[in-house]
């Protein structure tokens, strides 16, 4: 699509690490971290990446400072270094490549940087946590699917509560990002209290915790007996529509969303 | 999660085959790829995995024998044969993964068939066509965003419109699966006319064809400015929310829904 022409000093790759597990990091990223000198990420994405990211200069930046992060990347990129700012799963899914492109649109701060708009960037997609667990778990997002992120440090609680109302009215399979934090602890019981009114008590939830990491974790149940305690910061969580089916083979549990075959069957 | 034990005889994949470059193949996938003496799959998209299937037996079945397909891959591995099921994208995701836990789950078809109970499945996602368009024009699915499916022939149309005015009024970023086909062009201009009561006229609009192809076409458009005419089977349709923005760099445009960190800018 884009050319990359004489123009472009530098590339600086937005780059997904993907759930944890090294298999599911396909070969552009791979090709991508070979190419970069430079890496801006949360510590914890750069050590799951191990040998991958051995003999890098790396840029680890805490929970918190994502602008910092955004900005350090581009400033990297624009001083003629090979750069990659990494998410863990899809950068592109409530991760720091919007951040990237934010930057670029403010004036304030792309005046300061003319440079910045010598940079070349390319936008990595890796697998994200909704997919790692939909696929632990059988064929859950198999029909329409919406994300929703409960956190409301950043979005206020009433576009949040507009949107589990649209979610539940519409009957979307829902997976919730940052479901809960160490200071955010109603917003889920709320969820849940919400989709209660559109949805059976008896629609399957699944629980995604460290997902594709040795130690994962996935737990089944309900949406009336969904139980916040059973949740962190680390886990995915997520809801069937009104037709996802739990069903029990000799080798566990699966949920399903039909596509509406059955009709044919 | 769970154990390969004694009780499995064989392993059946249902394997995501990505957006079509293999470099989005992730190393997992290259495995059970070596894994499978058998493939079912339609036959374009063996066809994309080249060299990766080399001297497979292939059972390629036309689009429409979709139940067929699911039932023959399910006959294969019950009959002692490691065999993959493949989709392109994602297997999760308006794909065929769900099929097979649905016959599973159908006793009609599994009591037919008692060695399906012990097949081992083994679920393998893949990047969908929405992070690769995602990831191809900048950030757009960075915050609360939905998939809608626009075929009536599985679903039946009034609750694809609810599905559209739910997601309308909740303002998610919302990606159109199979928008038109040969025989279906009226519901994406019906979607299209849905979604401008609920947000501007120059809602950003990416249309993305043949993703990460040698063909791959982006299109960059506005919600009024939409042209049906413009997509086919094989084009993905990617709508805004009411903050979505497009910007403009030397290296192309880009679209980036923002999460909200402009506050603290």
């Amino acid at each position: 699509m884009f050319s990359t022409g004489d123009l472009f000093v530098t590339t600086l790759y937005l780059l997904s690490s993907g759930p944890g597990d090294l298999a599911y990091l396909p070969p552009l990223a791979r090709h991508a971290l070979a190419q970069s000198d430079h890496l801006v990420a949360y510590g914890l994405y750069l050590d799951l990446l191990g040998e991958l990211v051995a003999n890098k200069q790396r840029h680890e930046l805490p929970l918190g400072e994502e602008i910092e992060r955004a900005r350090l990347a581009l400033n990297l990129a624009a001083d003629g270094k090979n750069t990659a700012l990494i998410s863990s799963g899809d950068i592109g899914i409530y991760a720091m490549a919007t951040l990237v492109f934010e930057l670029l649109d403010k004036p304030e701060e792309s005046s300061n940087n003319p440079k910045w708009q010598e940079v070349h960037i390319e936008v990595i997609a890796g697998i994200s946590a909704i997919q790692a667990l939909a696929s632990r778990s059988g064929a859950p997002i198999a029909h329409d699917f919406c994300t929703i992120s409960l956190s409301d440090l950043l979005t206020p609680w009433e576009v949040i509560e507009k949107r589990l109302h649209a979610a539940g009215a519409g009957d979307f399979v829902i997976a919730f990002y940052n479901p809960v934090s160490r200071k955010r602890q109603w917003q889920l019981e709320k969820a849940k209290q919400i989709l209660l009114n559109y949805r059976p008590e008896n629609t399957p939830v699944i629980l995604g915790k460290n997902l594709t990491r040795t130690d994962e974790i996935i737990t089944h149940t309900s949406l009336s007996n969904l139980d916040i305690k059973q949740v962190d910061m680390l886990t995915l969580v997520m809801v069937g529509n009104s037709e996802s089916t739990r069903i029990e083979t000799p080798q566990g549990q699966w949920v399903y969303t039909p596509r509406g075959y059955g009709q044919k069957l």
